[in-house]
C-alpha cells in the first residue's frame, strides 16, 4: 500500500526524511516553517504535490506558535523555485488568514483534495495504458512525492503493467531509491536503470508508453520536470513511444506563456560530483547541476490532470481545465 | 599531459588501476595471462583500444612464464564481448606465433601504432570542430581508454575547445572519474553533468558539437559506444547539434552488416544499483545493465579515423579505408 511522506499531529508536522530512503525510515518532527522551509530545500520532502501541501501545513505550524505567518509563506515560496504547486498551495492558504484552526482546516481540506485528484489521475491516465504494457518513468512521483496516490506513478501502479523501467534519476536517484522503494511495496515488476540508458531500451522495442510528473507546466502544455525528462521525451518522439505528462491543475502556472518562462532552479554542484556522499570526480572538478529541464508541449501526447486528459492544442484545452475549476477546493468544509 | 595507462617491464604488464581514479594512482603488477583477464573483466584497464593493448602483452606475458598461449588468448577475447579490437589484437598477435620475445615486439609496436593512430585521429578530427566550441562527451576515451592520446578525447583536447561538457556516464562514473581527471591534466575547462542533462544543454543552445568513441562499427558504420551514447545521438539530431565518432579501424568489425550483429554485453545487475560500491536501490531490488548501445550510422555525421573522416555513405567509405589498411602494422620492425 502506498506510505504517507507527511503527517500533522500536536501541531507538528512530521516528514518522513526521504534523503534516508530506502534504507532507513526516520520521521522528523517540524514546530516552525523554518524547519519546513529547510527540510523542502533538503529534499526531505520533495515532489511538487508534497511540497505544497508541506508548505500549507508549514503556514499553520507558525501560527500555531505565534510566528509571522507572512514572512513564514516569503520564506516557504523561495525554497524550490520550479514548483509552482508551492506557491499556489501557500496564496490559497494566506486567503484563510492567519489563524491557526482556519489554516490547519485549511491544509487538511488540501491533504483530502490532493488525495482525491491523484486518484483521479490515476484512474484516467490508467486507461490509456494498454494491458500488458511495459512503461517508463523519470524520477520518482509516487505517494511519497504528493502525500496522496501519486501522479504518474499513481497512473502506472493502477495500469498495472506488465514491466517498469525505472530511471535511477542521477544525481539524487529518486528513481533508484525511491520509485523502487514504492514498486516493492506494490508489488509491481520493475528493473532500475541507467537514465541514459531510455534510448535503447525504446530501440529494441521494450517500452510501450512513458509516463512522468510535472514541477510546473505552462499555459501552451510546456512542462518543467525532473533533469533528464526532456531527454526521454525527445527519445520517445524518435521511436513512436507515447510519452504522457501526469499532474494535479495546481501544476499548471497560468502566468508563464510557454517553458521559456519557467524559473529552473540549479542546485548545488556538489550533488553531481559525489554519489550518495561519496565523491566521485577530482577535486576541484566543477559541474552543472540543472535540477529542471522544459519538455515542449509538441513532444507530449496528452496531460492527464483530475478534470480529465487534455490533449493538443494544450493552450485551449488547460484554459479550459482552469476555467472550469471549483474557485475554492470542494472539499474544505468536509474535509476539516 | 596525457597519462600511460599501462606499462610493460621485466616480464611484467602494470596496469593502473582505472576502477580507483581519480582518488588513487595504484599499479597493478601483471604476471599472467588470467591476471590480465581479470583486470579487464573488472575494468581495471578498459576502454577498446587499451584493453586491445592489454591483450596483446597478455600473450607475451604468458608466452614468457611457459603458459598455453592459445588458452590465453581465448581467455582474454571473452572478456568484454562488445570491444573488437581485443578480438582484432588476439588475432594479429597470434600471426607472430608463440615466442616471448616476437610477441613483445608485436605488442610494443601494436602501442605505438595506436599513438601514431591516435594522433592522427586527433589531428583530423580537431579539423571538425570550430575555434570557440562547446564539446559534448559521453564516457572516457583518453589516454586511458588507448593507451596512446585517446580517440574522441583525444579530438577535443586537440581542438581547444571553450567548454567540455563531460557526461557522468552512469553506472561506473567513467567521464566524472577518468574524462574529468584527464581534463583537469589538460587544463582545459569543463563540467561534470548527469548523463541525462545532454539533451537540456542542447536545448538551451550549450553544445556546438558532440564527439564519441567506439567499442565496434559494423559494416554500415553503426557503432556501438558505452550505453547512453545512443541518447545523445538522437537528441543531437533533434538539435541539429553534429554527432561524430573517433576511433580507429581496429574498431571496425567488418563481419557486422549491422548495429544487430554487434553483441551488446550486459554486466551485473549491482552495478547499477550501488554507486561506486554505495548501495542506493531497496534490497531486492533488480536492474537492467546494458553496458553498450547502438547509434545508427544515420545519426553520426562523420566517423574520424587514422584514415581520414569518413562520411555517409559509409558503408563504402568503411570498405575503402579497410582496403587501403596496411596488411601488417606499418611500425613493427621499427617499433621492437
Amino acid at each position: 500500500m502506498s506510505v504517507k511522506p507527511l503527517r500533522f499531529a500536536d501541531g507538528a508536522l512530521e516528514l518522513l526524511d526521504q534523503t534516508l530512503l530506502p534504507h532507513e525510515e526516520r520521521w522528523l518532527r517540524c514546530t516552525s516553517a523554518a524547519e519546513i522551509a529547510h527540510a523542502i530545500s533538503r529534499l526531505a520532502v520533495r515532489g511538487a504535490p508534497a511540497i505544497g501541501l508541506a508548505a500549507a501545513y508549514g503556514l499553520a505550524v507558525e501560527a500555531r506558535r505565534g510566528g509571522d505567518v507572512s514572512a513564514a509563506a516569503e520564506l516557504l515560496a523561495s525554497t524550490r523555485p520550479t514548483a509552482v504547486n508551492l506557491r499556489w498551495a501557500l496564496d490559497r492558504a494566506l486567503e484563510h488568514g492567519t489563524d491557526p484552526d482556519a489554516l490547519e482546516r485549511f491544509a487538511n481540506s488540501l491533504a483530502q483534495a490532493q488525495l482525491e485528484q491523484d486518484m483521479a489521475i490515476a484512474r484516467l491516465g490508467a486507461e490509456l495504458i494498454a494491458a500488458g504494457s511495459r512503461v517508463l518513468t523519470h524520477c520518482n512521483t509516487g505517494a511519497l512525492a504528493t502525500g496522496g496516490a501519486g501522479t504518474a506513478l499513481g497512473v502506472i501502479v493502477a495500469s498495472r503493467p506488465r514491466h517498469v523501467w525505472v530511471d535511477e534519476t542521477r544525481p539524487l536517484f529518486q528513481g533508484a531509491r525511491l520509485t523502487a522503494w514504492e514498486l516493492q511495496r506494490e508489488g509491481l515488476p520493475f528493473e532500475v536503470v541507467p537514465d541514459a540508458s531510455a534510448a535503447a531500451l525504446m530501440g529494441r522495442g521494450l517500452v510501450d508508453a512513458v509516463v512522468v510528473g510535472a514541477d510546473r507546466i505552462a499555459a501552451n502544455g510546456d512542462t518543467a520536470n525532473k533533469i533528464g525528462t526532456y531527454g526521454v521525451a525527445v527519445a520517445a518522439a524518435h521511436h513512436g513511444v507515447p510519452f504522457y505528462v501526469a499532474a494535479p491543475l495546481s501544476s499548471v502556472d497560468p502566468s508563464a506563456a510557454d517553458g521559456g518562462a519557467i524559473p529552473i532552479e540549479e542546485r548545488a554542484a556538489e550533488e553531481v560530483l559525489s554519489a550518495l556522499g561519496t565523491p566521485i570526480a577530482p577535486q576541484g572538478a566543477h559541474a552543472r547541476n540543472l535540477a529542471f529541464d522544459v519538455t515542449p508541449a509538441e513532444l507530449i501526447a496528452g496531460i492527464v490532470c483530475e478534470a480529465g486528459v487534455l490533449r493538443p492544442p494544450y493552450e485551449a484545452a488547460i484554459a479550459r481545465a482552469l476555467a472550469a475549476r471549483p474557485k475554492t477546493l470542494v472539499l474544505q468544509d468536509r474535509a476539516s
